[in-house]
Protein backbone atom coordinates (compact mmCIF):
# COMPACT_ATOMS: atom_id res chain seq x y z
CA UNK A 1 0.00 0.00 0.00
CA UNK A 2 1.16 3.80 -1.02
CA UNK A 3 2.14 6.05 1.60
CA UNK A 4 -0.86 7.68 1.98
CA UNK A 5 -0.19 11.61 1.44
CA UNK A 6 -3.62 13.31 2.03
CA UNK A 7 -4.76 16.84 1.25
CA UNK A 8 -4.88 19.40 3.85
CA UNK A 9 -8.21 18.90 5.76
CA UNK A 10 -8.87 22.72 6.37
CA UNK A 11 -7.88 25.93 4.52
CA UNK A 12 -7.45 29.98 5.75
CA UNK A 13 -8.91 32.48 4.55
CA UNK A 14 -9.90 36.50 5.42
CA UNK A 15 -13.35 36.94 6.47
CA UNK A 16 -15.60 39.67 6.82
CA UNK A 17 -17.15 39.73 10.54
CA UNK A 18 -20.57 41.53 11.34
CA UNK A 19 -21.09 41.91 14.35
CA UNK A 20 -24.32 44.07 15.59
CA UNK A 21 -23.67 46.15 12.32
CA UNK A 22 -19.97 46.45 12.71
CA UNK A 23 -17.44 45.25 9.66
CA UNK A 24 -14.11 43.32 10.98
CA UNK A 25 -11.90 41.73 8.76
CA UNK A 26 -10.78 38.29 10.53
CA UNK A 27 -8.99 34.98 9.68
CA UNK A 28 -11.34 32.19 9.81
CA UNK A 29 -10.59 28.55 8.67
CA UNK A 30 -12.62 26.30 6.44
CA UNK A 31 -13.18 22.54 6.29
CA UNK A 32 -12.23 21.48 3.15
CA UNK A 33 -14.37 19.70 0.54
CA UNK A 34 -13.26 18.43 -2.31
CA UNK A 35 -14.76 15.29 -4.44
CA UNK A 36 -13.24 11.54 -4.21
CA UNK A 37 -13.09 9.32 -7.05
CA UNK A 38 -13.27 5.72 -6.20
CA UNK A 39 -11.84 3.91 -9.13
CA UNK A 40 -11.87 -0.37 -9.22
CA UNK A 41 -9.25 -2.52 -10.83
CA UNK A 42 -10.49 -6.32 -10.87
CA UNK A 43 -11.89 -9.57 -12.39
CA UNK A 44 -9.69 -12.76 -13.87
CA UNK A 45 -5.57 -11.49 -14.65
CA UNK A 46 -6.30 -12.35 -18.16
CA UNK A 47 -8.79 -9.38 -18.43
CA UNK A 48 -8.59 -7.21 -15.71
CA UNK A 49 -11.12 -4.44 -16.07
CA UNK A 50 -11.02 -0.72 -14.86
CA UNK A 51 -13.80 0.87 -13.43
CA UNK A 52 -14.72 4.16 -11.85
CA UNK A 53 -17.37 3.53 -9.77
CA UNK A 54 -18.55 6.67 -6.92
CA UNK A 55 -17.87 10.46 -6.46
CA UNK A 56 -18.30 11.71 -3.02
CA UNK A 57 -18.28 15.24 -1.69
CA UNK A 58 -15.52 14.65 0.75
CA UNK A 59 -12.93 16.44 3.35
CA UNK A 60 -9.34 15.02 2.58
CA UNK A 61 -7.66 12.96 5.37
CA UNK A 62 -8.04 9.10 5.79
CA UNK A 63 -8.76 8.77 2.11
CA UNK A 64 -7.58 4.90 1.77
CA UNK A 65 -10.22 4.22 5.12
CA UNK A 66 -13.03 6.07 3.13
CA UNK A 67 -12.56 4.17 -0.12
CA UNK A 68 -11.94 0.90 1.36
CA UNK A 69 -14.55 1.50 3.80
CA UNK A 70 -16.86 2.78 1.11
CA UNK A 71 -16.64 -0.66 -0.42
CA UNK A 72 -17.37 -3.01 2.69
CA UNK A 73 -20.15 -0.74 4.06
CA UNK A 74 -21.91 -1.06 0.10
CA UNK A 75 -21.20 -5.30 0.28
CA UNK A 76 -18.75 -4.53 -2.69
CA UNK A 77 -15.91 -6.05 -0.46
CA UNK A 78 -16.23 -8.57 2.55
CA UNK A 79 -12.93 -9.37 3.78
CA UNK A 80 -9.33 -7.33 3.59
CA UNK A 81 -7.51 -10.34 1.59
CA UNK A 82 -10.32 -9.21 -1.63
CA UNK A 83 -7.97 -6.18 -1.37
CA UNK A 84 -4.47 -6.34 -2.70
CA UNK A 85 -3.79 -2.76 -3.17
CA UNK A 86 -4.99 0.66 -2.35
CA UNK A 87 -3.10 3.80 -3.97
CA UNK A 88 -4.01 7.50 -5.01
CA UNK A 89 -4.26 7.63 -9.09
CA UNK A 90 -1.89 10.79 -10.10
CA UNK A 91 -1.02 14.23 -8.80
CA UNK A 92 -4.28 15.46 -7.98
CA UNK A 93 -5.15 13.14 -4.66
CA UNK A 94 -8.55 13.51 -5.30
CA UNK A 95 -8.57 9.83 -7.19
CA UNK A 96 -8.41 6.52 -5.51
CA UNK A 97 -7.65 3.28 -7.26
CA UNK A 98 -8.12 -0.04 -5.25
CA UNK A 99 -6.70 -3.35 -6.51
CA UNK A 100 -8.93 -6.38 -6.43
CA UNK A 101 -7.58 -9.83 -5.83
CA UNK A 102 -8.30 -11.62 -9.23
CA UNK A 103 -9.88 -14.39 -7.32
CA UNK A 104 -12.69 -12.28 -5.92
CA UNK A 105 -16.55 -12.37 -6.94
CA UNK A 106 -18.36 -9.29 -6.75
CA UNK A 107 -21.33 -7.35 -8.10
CA UNK A 108 -21.33 -4.11 -8.80
CA UNK A 109 -24.97 -4.89 -9.39
CA UNK A 110 -24.85 -3.75 -5.89
CA UNK A 111 -24.29 0.04 -6.87
CA UNK A 112 -27.56 0.50 -8.45
CA UNK A 113 -29.65 1.05 -5.27
CA UNK A 114 -27.99 4.22 -6.24
CA UNK A 115 -28.79 4.73 -9.49
CA UNK A 116 -31.17 2.85 -10.97
CA UNK A 117 -31.25 2.15 -14.46
CA UNK A 118 -34.16 -0.24 -15.03
CA UNK A 119 -36.70 0.89 -16.91
CA UNK A 120 -40.10 -1.26 -16.06
CA UNK A 121 -42.89 0.30 -13.24
CA UNK A 122 -42.71 -3.26 -11.73
CA UNK A 123 -41.14 -2.14 -8.27
CA UNK A 124 -43.99 0.31 -7.43
CA UNK A 125 -44.88 -2.04 -4.98
CA UNK A 126 -41.77 -3.37 -3.15
CA UNK A 127 -41.35 -1.86 0.35
CA UNK A 128 -38.62 0.67 0.62
CA UNK A 129 -36.46 -0.96 2.79
CA UNK A 130 -36.34 -3.97 0.75
CA UNK A 131 -35.15 -2.68 -2.36
CA UNK A 132 -32.18 -0.70 -0.11
CA UNK A 133 -30.59 -3.27 2.17
CA UNK A 134 -28.12 -4.64 0.83
CA UNK A 135 -27.02 -7.72 2.78
CA UNK A 136 -26.92 -8.41 6.10
CA UNK A 137 -23.96 -7.30 8.44
CA UNK A 138 -21.74 -9.94 10.62
CA UNK A 139 -23.65 -9.93 13.76
CA UNK A 140 -21.51 -10.54 17.09
CA UNK A 141 -22.53 -13.51 18.93
CA UNK A 142 -21.72 -11.58 22.60
CA UNK A 143 -24.35 -8.97 23.45
CA UNK A 144 -22.93 -6.49 25.09
CA UNK A 145 -24.41 -4.05 28.04
CA UNK A 146 -23.62 -0.19 28.40
CA UNK A 147 -24.66 1.25 31.60
CA UNK A 148 -26.79 4.83 30.94
CA UNK A 149 -24.02 6.49 32.56
CA UNK A 150 -21.82 6.00 29.94
CA UNK A 151 -24.19 6.90 27.30
CA UNK A 152 -24.56 10.27 29.12
CA UNK A 153 -20.67 11.22 28.76
CA UNK A 154 -20.44 10.09 25.30
CA UNK A 155 -21.06 13.45 23.70
CA UNK A 156 -18.98 15.20 25.67
CA UNK A 157 -15.83 12.81 25.36
CA UNK A 158 -16.65 13.44 21.47
CA UNK A 159 -16.57 17.20 21.24
CA UNK A 160 -13.27 17.11 23.09
CA UNK A 161 -11.81 15.16 20.93
CA UNK A 162 -13.14 17.20 17.55
CA UNK A 163 -9.66 18.86 16.83
CA UNK A 164 -11.13 20.46 13.27
CA UNK A 165 -14.43 20.79 14.65
CA UNK A 166 -13.20 23.20 16.68
CA UNK A 167 -11.22 25.33 14.32
CA UNK A 168 -14.09 25.32 11.85
CA UNK A 169 -17.27 24.76 13.01
CA UNK A 170 -18.42 22.63 10.36
CA UNK A 171 -17.78 18.71 10.09
CA UNK A 172 -19.15 15.45 10.85
CA UNK A 173 -18.39 13.09 13.20
CA UNK A 174 -18.25 9.49 14.48
CA UNK A 175 -16.99 8.46 17.49
CA UNK A 176 -16.45 5.01 18.19
CA UNK A 177 -15.55 4.25 22.09
CA UNK A 178 -15.51 1.10 24.05
CA UNK A 179 -19.06 -0.14 26.68
CA UNK A 180 -16.81 2.29 29.55
CA UNK A 181 -17.17 4.97 27.62
CA UNK A 182 -13.28 5.46 26.26
CA UNK A 183 -13.32 6.38 23.03
CA UNK A 184 -11.12 3.84 20.34
CA UNK A 185 -11.40 6.11 16.92
CA UNK A 186 -12.63 9.40 15.69
CA UNK A 187 -13.31 10.34 12.17
CA UNK A 188 -14.65 13.40 10.84
CA UNK A 189 -16.01 14.57 7.40
CA UNK A 190 -18.08 17.62 5.84
CA UNK A 191 -20.30 14.66 5.02
CA UNK A 192 -21.69 12.45 7.84
CA UNK A 193 -21.81 8.77 5.49
CA UNK A 194 -17.55 9.62 5.01
CA UNK A 195 -17.34 10.07 8.72
CA UNK A 196 -18.95 6.46 9.51
CA UNK A 197 -17.50 5.11 6.23
CA UNK A 198 -13.25 6.64 6.96
CA UNK A 199 -13.99 4.52 10.64
CA UNK A 200 -15.50 1.71 9.42
CA UNK A 201 -12.69 1.53 6.83
CA UNK A 202 -9.85 1.92 9.32
CA UNK A 203 -11.14 -1.04 11.01
CA UNK A 204 -11.61 -2.95 7.45
CA UNK A 205 -7.57 -2.39 6.37
CA UNK A 206 -6.75 -3.44 9.91
CA UNK A 207 -8.88 -6.58 9.47
CA UNK A 208 -10.55 -5.97 12.70
CA UNK A 209 -13.86 -6.62 11.67
CA UNK A 210 -16.52 -6.90 12.81
CA UNK A 211 -16.78 -4.74 15.39
CA UNK A 212 -17.28 -5.98 18.92
CA UNK A 213 -18.12 -4.63 22.24
CA UNK A 214 -18.03 -1.05 21.11
CA UNK A 215 -20.27 1.92 21.02
CA UNK A 216 -21.10 4.14 18.43
CA UNK A 217 -22.13 8.30 18.63
CA UNK A 218 -22.86 10.47 15.73
CA UNK A 219 -22.80 13.81 15.95
CA UNK A 220 -25.88 14.81 13.89
CA UNK A 221 -28.90 12.82 13.33
CA UNK A 222 -29.61 8.77 12.43
CA UNK A 223 -30.22 8.19 8.91
CA UNK A 224 -31.30 5.02 7.21
CA UNK A 225 -28.05 5.33 5.17
CA UNK A 226 -25.99 5.46 8.62
CA UNK A 227 -27.83 2.45 10.78
CA UNK A 228 -27.15 0.55 6.98
CA UNK A 229 -23.36 0.81 7.14
CA UNK A 230 -22.89 0.33 10.91
CA UNK A 231 -25.09 -2.70 11.00
CA UNK A 232 -22.63 -3.93 7.84
CA UNK A 233 -19.85 -3.57 10.59
CA UNK A 234 -21.88 -5.46 13.40
CA UNK A 235 -22.33 -2.50 15.41
CA UNK A 236 -24.76 -3.17 17.93
CA UNK A 237 -25.25 0.51 19.91
CA UNK A 238 -25.75 3.50 17.59
CA UNK A 239 -26.03 6.09 19.47
CA UNK A 240 -26.93 10.08 17.82
CA UNK A 241 -26.99 13.70 19.07
CA UNK A 242 -29.59 14.31 17.02
CA UNK A 243 -32.61 12.55 15.93
CA UNK A 244 -33.23 9.43 14.13
CA UNK A 245 -35.68 9.04 10.75
CA UNK A 246 -37.97 6.34 10.73
CA UNK A 247 -36.04 4.34 8.27
CA UNK A 248 -33.46 4.37 10.25
CA UNK A 249 -36.14 3.12 13.25
CA UNK A 250 -37.48 0.30 11.35
CA UNK A 251 -33.92 -0.99 10.02
CA UNK A 252 -32.61 -1.25 13.88
CA UNK A 253 -35.55 -3.25 14.81
CA UNK A 254 -35.05 -5.03 11.77
CA UNK A 255 -31.40 -5.68 12.78
CA UNK A 256 -32.04 -5.64 16.34
CA UNK A 257 -29.61 -2.79 16.90
CA UNK A 258 -29.54 -0.55 19.80
CA UNK A 259 -30.46 3.23 18.88
CA UNK A 260 -30.55 5.81 20.61
CA UNK A 261 -31.28 9.45 19.82
CA UNK A 262 -31.51 12.97 21.29
CA UNK A 263 -27.99 11.85 23.41
CA UNK A 264 -27.52 15.37 25.12
CA UNK A 265 -28.07 17.18 28.29
CA UNK A 266 -28.07 14.01 30.65
CA UNK A 267 -30.96 12.24 28.44
CA UNK A 268 -31.48 10.33 25.35
CA UNK A 269 -34.37 8.23 23.88
CA UNK A 270 -34.57 4.46 23.45
CA UNK A 271 -35.58 3.43 20.04
CA UNK A 272 -35.00 0.12 20.10
CA UNK A 273 -32.56 -1.98 21.87
CA UNK A 274 -33.61 -1.55 25.47
CA UNK A 275 -31.80 -5.19 26.68
CA UNK A 276 -28.47 -3.66 26.10
CA UNK A 277 -28.97 -0.26 27.98
CA UNK A 278 -28.21 -0.79 31.99
CA UNK A 279 -29.49 2.12 34.35
CA UNK B 1 -50.71 17.41 -13.51
CA UNK B 2 -52.19 14.55 -10.98
CA UNK B 3 -53.62 15.65 -7.70
CA UNK B 4 -50.58 15.15 -5.41
CA UNK B 5 -51.53 13.08 -2.44
CA UNK B 6 -47.92 12.35 -0.44
CA UNK B 7 -47.19 10.21 2.09
CA UNK B 8 -47.37 11.10 5.22
CA UNK B 9 -44.11 13.38 6.65
CA UNK B 10 -44.14 12.73 10.47
CA UNK B 11 -45.04 9.05 12.06
CA UNK B 12 -45.97 9.01 16.30
CA UNK B 13 -44.25 6.08 17.92
CA UNK B 14 -43.93 4.77 21.80
CA UNK B 15 -39.87 5.20 22.94
CA UNK B 16 -38.07 4.84 26.12
CA UNK B 17 -36.80 8.33 27.37
CA UNK B 18 -34.05 7.51 29.77
CA UNK B 19 -33.72 11.06 32.28
CA UNK B 20 -30.77 11.07 34.97
CA UNK B 21 -31.11 6.78 35.09
CA UNK B 22 -35.02 7.03 34.99
CA UNK B 23 -36.74 5.06 31.73
CA UNK B 24 -39.78 6.29 31.13
CA UNK B 25 -41.80 5.64 28.31
CA UNK B 26 -43.17 8.45 26.10
CA UNK B 27 -44.61 9.24 22.82
CA UNK B 28 -42.41 10.38 20.02
CA UNK B 29 -42.72 12.07 16.52
CA UNK B 30 -39.97 10.82 13.58
CA UNK B 31 -39.18 12.77 10.23
CA UNK B 32 -40.40 9.66 7.82
CA UNK B 33 -37.74 8.98 5.29
CA UNK B 34 -38.37 7.21 2.50
CA UNK B 35 -36.79 6.89 -0.74
CA UNK B 36 -38.24 8.63 -4.03
CA UNK B 37 -36.93 6.82 -7.23
CA UNK B 38 -37.38 9.65 -10.17
CA UNK B 39 -38.56 8.31 -13.59
CA UNK B 40 -38.00 10.12 -16.85
CA UNK B 41 -40.06 9.38 -20.16
CA UNK B 42 -38.24 11.41 -22.92
CA UNK B 43 -37.36 11.41 -27.00
CA UNK B 44 -39.18 11.46 -29.98
CA UNK B 45 -42.61 10.54 -30.20
CA UNK B 46 -41.74 7.63 -32.35
CA UNK B 47 -39.38 6.01 -29.78
CA UNK B 48 -39.67 7.45 -26.00
CA UNK B 49 -37.34 5.92 -23.83
CA UNK B 50 -37.95 5.01 -20.07
CA UNK B 51 -35.74 5.86 -17.92
CA UNK B 52 -35.00 5.78 -13.74
CA UNK B 53 -32.56 8.13 -12.99
CA UNK B 54 -32.09 8.73 -9.45
CA UNK B 55 -33.11 7.11 -5.76
CA UNK B 56 -32.67 9.70 -3.20
CA UNK B 57 -33.53 9.41 0.88
CA UNK B 58 -36.39 12.04 1.12
CA UNK B 59 -38.93 12.91 3.75
CA UNK B 60 -42.25 12.51 2.03
CA UNK B 61 -44.13 15.71 0.78
CA UNK B 62 -43.80 17.98 -1.78
CA UNK B 63 -42.58 15.15 -4.10
CA UNK B 64 -43.41 16.84 -7.94
CA UNK B 65 -41.56 19.84 -6.79
CA UNK B 66 -38.54 17.65 -5.88
CA UNK B 67 -38.27 15.77 -8.44
CA UNK B 68 -38.75 18.76 -10.51
CA UNK B 69 -36.68 20.59 -8.63
CA UNK B 70 -33.78 17.85 -9.12
CA UNK B 71 -33.90 18.01 -12.68
CA UNK B 72 -33.66 21.49 -13.11
CA UNK B 73 -30.54 22.33 -10.45
CA UNK B 74 -28.94 19.16 -12.22
CA UNK B 75 -29.07 20.72 -15.20
CA UNK B 76 -31.25 18.46 -17.32
CA UNK B 77 -34.47 20.78 -17.63
CA UNK B 78 -33.95 23.73 -18.14
CA UNK B 79 -38.25 25.79 -19.08
CA UNK B 80 -41.02 25.18 -17.42
CA UNK B 81 -42.75 23.63 -20.20
CA UNK B 82 -40.19 21.02 -21.72
CA UNK B 83 -41.92 19.29 -18.78
CA UNK B 84 -45.52 17.72 -19.97
CA UNK B 85 -46.60 15.57 -16.82
CA UNK B 86 -45.36 15.01 -13.39
CA UNK B 87 -47.02 11.84 -11.74
CA UNK B 88 -47.00 9.21 -8.90
CA UNK B 89 -46.09 5.70 -10.75
CA UNK B 90 -48.35 3.40 -8.48
CA UNK B 91 -49.98 3.29 -5.25
CA UNK B 92 -46.39 3.20 -3.24
CA UNK B 93 -46.28 7.11 -3.81
CA UNK B 94 -42.35 6.35 -3.71
CA UNK B 95 -41.79 6.70 -7.46
CA UNK B 96 -42.34 10.00 -9.65
CA UNK B 97 -42.51 9.49 -13.58
CA UNK B 98 -42.11 12.70 -15.49
CA UNK B 99 -42.59 13.09 -19.25
CA UNK B 100 -40.70 15.58 -20.81
CA UNK B 101 -41.66 17.06 -24.25
CA UNK B 102 -40.78 14.92 -27.24
CA UNK B 103 -38.94 18.31 -28.71
CA UNK B 104 -36.81 18.77 -25.64
CA UNK B 105 -32.71 17.83 -26.03
CA UNK B 106 -31.04 16.80 -23.06
CA UNK B 107 -28.17 15.60 -22.12
CA UNK B 108 -28.51 12.23 -19.60
CA UNK B 109 -24.49 12.90 -19.17
CA UNK B 110 -25.09 15.60 -17.30
CA UNK B 111 -25.74 12.88 -14.30
CA UNK B 112 -22.22 10.87 -14.44
CA UNK B 113 -21.00 14.03 -12.06
CA UNK B 114 -22.74 11.23 -9.89
CA UNK B 115 -21.85 7.91 -11.03
CA UNK B 116 -18.71 7.91 -13.35
CA UNK B 117 -17.80 5.12 -15.52
CA UNK B 118 -14.92 6.48 -17.39
CA UNK B 119 -12.26 3.90 -17.42
CA UNK B 120 -9.29 5.98 -17.68
CA UNK B 121 -6.74 7.78 -15.35
CA UNK B 122 -6.79 10.50 -17.53
CA UNK B 123 -8.80 13.26 -15.61
CA UNK B 124 -6.53 12.83 -12.46
CA UNK B 125 -5.48 16.29 -13.20
CA UNK B 126 -8.34 17.97 -13.66
CA UNK B 127 -9.34 20.91 -11.20
CA UNK B 128 -12.41 19.76 -9.62
CA UNK B 129 -14.75 22.40 -9.80
CA UNK B 130 -14.59 22.03 -13.66
CA UNK B 131 -15.77 18.39 -13.27
CA UNK B 132 -18.43 19.23 -10.93
CA UNK B 133 -19.64 22.18 -12.22
CA UNK B 134 -22.91 21.26 -14.46
CA UNK B 135 -23.68 24.73 -16.51
CA UNK B 136 -24.38 28.74 -15.31
CA UNK B 137 -27.55 29.05 -13.61
CA UNK B 138 -29.27 32.36 -15.07
CA UNK B 139 -27.58 35.27 -13.28
CA UNK B 140 -30.26 38.19 -12.57
CA UNK B 141 -28.97 41.73 -14.23
CA UNK B 142 -29.93 43.71 -10.94
CA UNK B 143 -28.27 43.44 -8.23
CA UNK B 144 -30.09 43.63 -4.61
CA UNK B 145 -28.90 44.76 -1.70
CA UNK B 146 -29.64 43.57 1.96
CA UNK B 147 -29.29 45.40 5.18
CA UNK B 148 -27.26 43.61 7.88
CA UNK B 149 -30.18 43.86 10.37
CA UNK B 150 -32.77 41.90 8.02
CA UNK B 151 -29.87 39.01 8.11
CA UNK B 152 -29.92 39.14 11.73
CA UNK B 153 -33.38 38.09 11.90
CA UNK B 154 -33.73 35.15 9.43
CA UNK B 155 -32.60 32.53 11.47
CA UNK B 156 -35.59 33.27 13.94
CA UNK B 157 -37.90 33.58 11.21
CA UNK B 158 -37.21 30.57 9.67
CA UNK B 159 -37.21 28.64 13.14
CA UNK B 160 -41.08 29.94 13.65
CA UNK B 161 -41.84 28.72 10.46
CA UNK B 162 -40.66 25.46 11.03
CA UNK B 163 -43.82 22.93 12.14
CA UNK B 164 -42.00 20.36 11.28
CA UNK B 165 -39.13 20.27 12.72
CA UNK B 166 -41.15 21.36 16.23
CA UNK B 167 -42.25 17.97 16.50
CA UNK B 168 -39.61 16.10 15.09
CA UNK B 169 -36.13 18.04 15.54
CA UNK B 170 -34.90 16.50 12.89
CA UNK B 171 -35.13 18.28 9.69
CA UNK B 172 -32.91 20.47 7.63
CA UNK B 173 -34.69 23.51 6.12
CA UNK B 174 -34.46 25.75 3.59
CA UNK B 175 -36.31 29.35 3.45
CA UNK B 176 -36.77 32.05 0.81
CA UNK B 177 -37.03 35.63 1.93
CA UNK B 178 -37.37 38.88 0.24
CA UNK B 179 -34.72 41.63 1.06
CA UNK B 180 -36.92 42.66 4.00
CA UNK B 181 -36.94 39.52 5.48
CA UNK B 182 -40.31 38.34 4.80
CA UNK B 183 -40.38 34.69 4.68
CA UNK B 184 -41.37 33.65 0.91
CA UNK B 185 -41.31 29.76 1.01
CA UNK B 186 -39.89 27.37 3.48
CA UNK B 187 -39.36 23.92 2.48
CA UNK B 188 -37.83 20.63 5.06
CA UNK B 189 -36.45 17.64 4.85
CA UNK B 190 -34.26 15.11 6.09
CA UNK B 191 -31.80 15.29 3.29
CA UNK B 192 -30.70 19.56 2.79
CA UNK B 193 -30.02 19.16 -0.77
CA UNK B 194 -33.98 17.81 -1.22
CA UNK B 195 -35.52 20.91 1.23
CA UNK B 196 -33.66 22.95 -1.49
CA UNK B 197 -34.72 21.24 -4.88
CA UNK B 198 -38.18 21.56 -3.08
CA UNK B 199 -37.79 25.08 -3.03
CA UNK B 200 -36.76 25.38 -6.28
CA UNK B 201 -39.07 23.22 -7.70
CA UNK B 202 -41.88 24.91 -6.74
CA UNK B 203 -40.72 27.75 -7.96
CA UNK B 204 -40.05 26.14 -11.29
CA UNK B 205 -43.12 24.31 -11.44
CA UNK B 206 -44.44 28.26 -11.31
CA UNK B 207 -42.06 29.20 -14.21
CA UNK B 208 -41.28 32.17 -11.60
CA UNK B 209 -37.55 31.67 -12.09
CA UNK B 210 -34.76 32.54 -11.63
CA UNK B 211 -35.43 33.79 -8.63
CA UNK B 212 -35.18 37.26 -8.07
CA UNK B 213 -34.51 39.81 -5.63
CA UNK B 214 -34.56 36.92 -2.62
CA UNK B 215 -32.41 35.38 0.24
CA UNK B 216 -32.19 31.80 0.83
CA UNK B 217 -31.10 30.54 4.05
CA UNK B 218 -30.33 27.41 4.98
CA UNK B 219 -30.48 25.81 8.37
CA UNK B 220 -27.40 23.96 8.49
CA UNK B 221 -23.93 23.90 6.72
CA UNK B 222 -23.55 25.42 3.03
CA UNK B 223 -22.08 22.62 0.83
CA UNK B 224 -20.48 22.79 -2.59
CA UNK B 225 -23.51 20.95 -3.77
CA UNK B 226 -25.98 23.45 -2.30
CA UNK B 227 -24.15 26.49 -3.79
CA UNK B 228 -24.33 24.54 -6.93
CA UNK B 229 -28.22 24.42 -6.89
CA UNK B 230 -28.79 27.80 -5.41
CA UNK B 231 -27.10 29.17 -8.54
CA UNK B 232 -28.85 27.32 -11.07
CA UNK B 233 -32.10 29.14 -9.50
CA UNK B 234 -30.04 32.51 -9.79
CA UNK B 235 -30.24 32.96 -6.16
CA UNK B 236 -27.78 35.95 -5.14
CA UNK B 237 -27.60 35.88 -1.46
CA UNK B 238 -27.05 32.40 0.15
CA UNK B 239 -27.57 32.51 4.44
CA UNK B 240 -26.26 29.47 6.58
CA UNK B 241 -26.65 28.95 10.08
CA UNK B 242 -23.70 26.55 10.03
CA UNK B 243 -20.09 26.86 8.26
CA UNK B 244 -19.32 26.93 4.63
CA UNK B 245 -16.89 24.38 3.09
CA UNK B 246 -13.42 25.43 0.83
CA UNK B 247 -15.67 24.60 -2.09
CA UNK B 248 -18.65 25.94 -1.55
CA UNK B 249 -16.86 29.79 -0.76
CA UNK B 250 -14.77 28.78 -4.21
CA UNK B 251 -18.06 28.10 -6.24
CA UNK B 252 -19.73 31.47 -4.70
CA UNK B 253 -16.28 34.36 -5.88
CA UNK B 254 -16.63 31.89 -9.26
CA UNK B 255 -20.82 32.77 -9.63
CA UNK B 256 -20.07 36.30 -7.65
CA UNK B 257 -22.60 34.48 -5.03
CA UNK B 258 -23.05 36.34 -1.90
CA UNK B 259 -22.50 34.19 0.73
CA UNK B 260 -22.86 34.60 4.62
CA UNK B 261 -22.09 31.76 7.29
CA UNK B 262 -22.58 31.51 10.93
CA UNK B 263 -25.62 33.53 10.69
CA UNK B 264 -26.62 33.69 14.33
CA UNK B 265 -26.78 35.45 17.94
CA UNK B 266 -26.26 38.69 15.95
CA UNK B 267 -23.54 37.68 13.89
CA UNK B 268 -22.29 36.43 10.82
CA UNK B 269 -19.27 36.00 8.56
CA UNK B 270 -19.01 37.14 4.91
CA UNK B 271 -17.41 34.93 2.96
CA UNK B 272 -17.70 36.65 -0.90
CA UNK B 273 -20.34 39.70 -1.99
CA UNK B 274 -20.17 41.96 0.61
CA UNK B 275 -21.22 44.29 -1.71
CA UNK B 276 -24.93 43.42 -1.52
CA UNK B 277 -25.08 43.52 2.30
CA UNK B 278 -25.62 47.07 3.53
CA UNK B 279 -24.13 48.08 7.47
Amino acid sequence: MDVQKDLPSTQSLQVGRVQNQNLVSKMDTLAVEEPLEIRLEFGPAEKRTRKSISITMRTPGFDFELAAGFLFTEGILRHRNQLLDVAFCGPSRNVVRLEIDPNTQFDLKILDRHFYTSSSCGVCGKTSIEALRIQKGALDEVEIQVSASVIHVLPDHLREAQSIFDSTGGLHASGLFDSHGKLLLLREDVGRHNALDKMIGHYFLNNQLPLRHSVLLVSGRASFELVQKASMAGIQVFAAVGAPSSLAVELAKETDMTLLGFVRNQNFNIYHGEKRISL
